[in-house]
């Protein structure tokens, strides 16, 4: 149990949606998890409260400056009534890197999962049961300071929330169509794209919507120096299996640090695949087409996992991969990385970590 | 007035702060406007109510993903007993061009003016009439929607706050030391450097608190394609004077089109002055210094109006500019923008635009 963490229980509950209809990040768990920061203080007063609004001052800092992190990983909850979750403290580790970045101050990465931990244990009767749904966990930190010199704050809130979240893929694994931005740029060398901060997806809203409007279910992002190198696909890592290599562009400063990259790649390594962490230019996926090796195209996030793509559209050229159809590999590093998540499949590399165990009632 | 504005007067008043000691934005006014914002309804419910703290749900996608704008602009108090804003049509329509980029509703920018007249002559005895001190308008607008999928919001909420501020120069225009960012990039053409977004102050801060650590008021941004065209100071534009032209970096998507800017290049150019607006190099400042041209350097910006440069740092090579000290064309444009905007000097382009008239009582 984290130090001095005061819990106070929620007195009514809400009610619980169907889940069949979860969707993302619709509906929120009875508590929240919720810390200050005051300099010369540094972090204090944890606590698990019932969930309930926020209340800042006009002038706070993060409606102005976007002084703000955050996170976002999944509790998964076993059929043998325990709760796991995936590899916790990548995600408060990339935290500090974050506030590192945004200037806002670091917190103990071990103590965030503790807190985690007490959180899910309050609410783990929202943990959705049926399959592929899962709780979405956002750890977040804003700037609250109610003052509008351009600086960093002198104070903070560290918030968790939780939402039930329906499978990402109700009907089986998906190829989704991508569009090559060449217009607008997410981050570039130097910038904050390496951060989890919030300024970097207010910034990818546009050219969004655009690739809606034409039928696309998200942009791949080209480098804002030379417009031509890959870096993501939407809020996912990208990667590329070519003449049986498969590729990932390389964490050159821009692009998010994904969990779900790095354990792709760790899981391809061990089952024997050649990874190449490199600069990728878009033209040569289409070269590599044309020579008929691009075998297989998939983003990776917390959220889908693993999202294969069908088709690319760059500049109006239209590539199609293995047809439009979810290649062998996405499918099965699919299957084996939410059969470990589930628990049903071995954790060859300890990456689960238990944040509870059901009470039997609980469990069904 | 408004149509359909609602004025709610604060019960008490807070105590106002001595006019010496006001710094920038520490207080606000006792009243603040509001007005939000639906999908399908569009803005409604435009109200004038006190000061109060934003309640919002900890999902609010301003929290998460940063789709937010502000504004920045100043009332002034003249002599006679007038309060004057600055061009704030300009302040409204460059919110509009920030939204669009946000892929944030459209605002009506006559109305807003309207809304913030209505606001300034409810609050019109927090104007500050000490030399030098004013009244900073903070308009913004936040998205409120509490949802986590990373896509625009369906509500915000639009908001002007006023905080009174102390002269810029307490002591006279005072020149800056500058340090010229290598590594950290504020924007890139095809990312958000145009719009004022909050994620583009966030981005800024680390850079900014390292030069201070090395003895410099503010960093110069250097573009992020390139690494040597000039962009903007801090939250100024920039111009120089060498051989007697004027120049400023050209509006080239990833710096902010300054109303100041706008109105010095205006003022420039009716003076007879020859003002180039275009790609400039660093490494031309430091040809120019060599060859005895670069005879003046300034910011600008609502805050400070103009703030000249005595110093630059570029990769530890130090050009010192006029001995450091305020040039006569720096002082001549201050003198004359402030002149204007305090209603002390003639108007010649008609920029002022009045919000209210004192009351015999409150003008003393
Ligand atoms: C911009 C961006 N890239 C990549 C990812 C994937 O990271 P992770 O695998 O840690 O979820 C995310 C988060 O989901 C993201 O927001
Ligand atoms: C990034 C940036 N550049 C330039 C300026 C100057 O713009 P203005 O003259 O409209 O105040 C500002 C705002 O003050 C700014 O935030």
């Amino acid at each position: 149990m984290l130090e001095g963490l005061q819990i106070e229980r929620a007195t009514t509950k809400k009610v619980k949606p169907e889940e069949s209809k979860l969707g993302f990040g619709n509906y929120y768990t009875d508590h929240m998890f919720i810390m200050n920061y005051e300099e010369g203080k540094g972090w204090f007063n944890p606590r698990v409260i019932p969930y309930q609004p926020i209340v800042l001052d006009p002038a706070a800092k993060v409606f102005h400056y976007g002084q703000t992190i955050f996170e976002g990983l999944k509790a998964y909850r076993t059929k043998d009534g325990r709760v796991l979750l995936f590899r916790p403290e990548k995600n408060f580790l990339r935290m500090n890197r974050s506030n590192e970045r945004l200037s806002v101050p670091e917190l103990d990465p071990n103590k965030a999962v503790e807190a985690l931990k007490q959180l899910i244990q309050v609410d783990q009767d929202w943990i959705p049961s049926e399959e592929g749904n899962s709780l979405y966990i956002r750890p977040y930190v804003i700037a609250t300071q109610a003052q509008l010199g351009v600086a960093p704050s002198t104070e903070y809130m560290f918030i968790i929330i939780m939402s039930p979240v329906g499978a990402y893929y109700p009907e089986g694994v998906n190829p989704v169509k991508i569009y090559v931005e060449s217009d607008y740029v997410r981050s570039v060398k130097g910038g904050v794209g390496e951060a989890k901060t919030a300024g970097n997806y207010a910034a990818g809203l546009k050219a969004q919507e655009l690739a809606k409007d034409k039928g696309y279910t998200q942009v791949l992002w080209l480098d804002g120096v030379h417009r031509k190198y890959i870096e993501e696909v939407g809020s996912m890592n990208v990667f590329f299996k070519i003449g049986g290599v498969i590729h990932t562009p390389a964490l050159s400063g821009s692009i998010l640090d994904g969990i779900t990259r790095n354990s792709i790649i760790h899981l391809l390594r061990h089952w024997g695949y050649e990874v190449e962490e490199r600069a990728i230019e878009i033209g040569e996926l289409y070269e590599a087409s044309k020579q008929g090796k691009l075998e297989e195209a998939f983003g990776t996030g917390t959220a889908a996992v693993i999202s294969p793509i069908g088709e690319l559209n760059w500049q109006d050229e239209v590539l199609v991969i293995n047809n439009g159809k979810t290649g062998e590999l996405s499918q099965k590093l699919y299957d084996t990385l939410t059969g470990i998540q589930k628990g049903e499949l071995e954790d060859p590399f300890g990456w689960m970590v238990q944040a509870a165990v059901f009470d039997s009632q609980l469990a069904k």
